[in-house]
């Protein structure tokens, strides 16, 4: 072993007993409120990668996708085919406002996909459940946040994981939540001229 | 209809046509390379997402895992039990510098995993490739980010997607990169005595 490599050695040794006695605080387990917002890439991405972990883990999961649902996306094409089981997929959307262009109608649909997601996280089969986009339904007030709040602190089971995506996450919810992360954008080739694309986008 | 239903369906449709325009001039297509950084979560399991998404679309993809190694991940139990022809997956790593402690066998491991990752991305079956923590790799020295950079740049085949996960990438890579997000923290629940738990973290 040479000079530097023991020297590295030496400092690493002291790095990972100090690291060990910080995670050995850290024993606590429960199921977390999970937020990811802000207007960079990878909020729904993310939470799907979730949903993949549960899998591997055989914790049973559901997906209520919010807003999204007029167009078809490759994860829920995924799950439905190759997951129906280990996986519950529900759609309540019908597309952005802009799409829709029937304001009653998506607040009807916001309302409908909120029942959905109170059973599935209710259910006490379920470890852990994704709200895709919820976030956009709170934003235009199609959904009451002060309910969502209260239902995810009082009626949630203990130890289930419910993750809720979108960007301008309210305020209250990001105070309740455990895990919050935002997705800051950086660099977008939508600037290029280049379109949503498959295996990225959706 | 309601008048304030009109009144926001005439709205919705003129953000419909703005938009339309909008998209109307992005229509190219390409590999994109894709970064995801920052200290908040999200980072490698968006990177998991979007091979969902990529094995939903008939993408053949492959993940050559950096750093990361020793431990068992439900992603790659996953992806290695259900999916080995549609995503090959390749691990390099056997845990972070204050695990393993040896720096020359950690650098003999990311030129190894580099290696594959070339192969990976030279493949002209590959459509998408998945570095992850390789910018734990580069940021400890271990491979050198010019020739990173310029085989992105010169040798990636067109169409195929890369994404490079981990914190602390270098500018170099954000300024070749096509699509960067930065994963901001704002709240975690480690600091709460919470452990990583399956499912979330792994």
């Amino acid at each position: 072993m040479t000079d530097q490599n023991a020297a590295h050695k030496a400092k690493m040794e002291k790095i990972k007993a100090a690291r060990d006695r910080m995670m050995a605080g850290k024993t606590g387990e429960k199921g977390l409120i999970i937020v990811h917002t802000g207007t960079g890439k990878g909020k729904s991405s993310s939470g799907f990668g979730m949903i993949m972990r549960a899998i591997a883990h055989d914790m049973p999961c559901a997906v209520v996708q919010f807003i999204k649902g007029a167009m078809a996306t490759g994860e829920r094409d995924f799950l439905e085919t190759h997951f129906p089981e280990a996986c519950r997929f529900v759609v309540s959307g019908e597309g952005f406002t802009w799409e829709t262009q029937d304001r009653e109608r998506d607040i009807a649909k916001a309302e409908a996909g909120w029942e959905t997601a109170k059973e599935m996280i209710r259910d006490p089969r379920n470890r852990f459940v994704l709200l895709d986009e919820i976030n956009i339904a709170l934003r235009n007030d199609y959904l009451d946040i002060d309910e969502v709040v209260r239902f995810l602190l009082e009626e949630k089971p203990e130890m289930t994981h419910v993750c809720l995506t979108g960007r301008n996450a309210k305020p209250e919810l990001i105070e309740a939540a455990d895990l919050v992360t935002e997705m800051t954008l950086i660099k977008h080739p939508f600037r290029d001229g280049i379109k949503a694309q498959a295996g990225v986008e959706f």
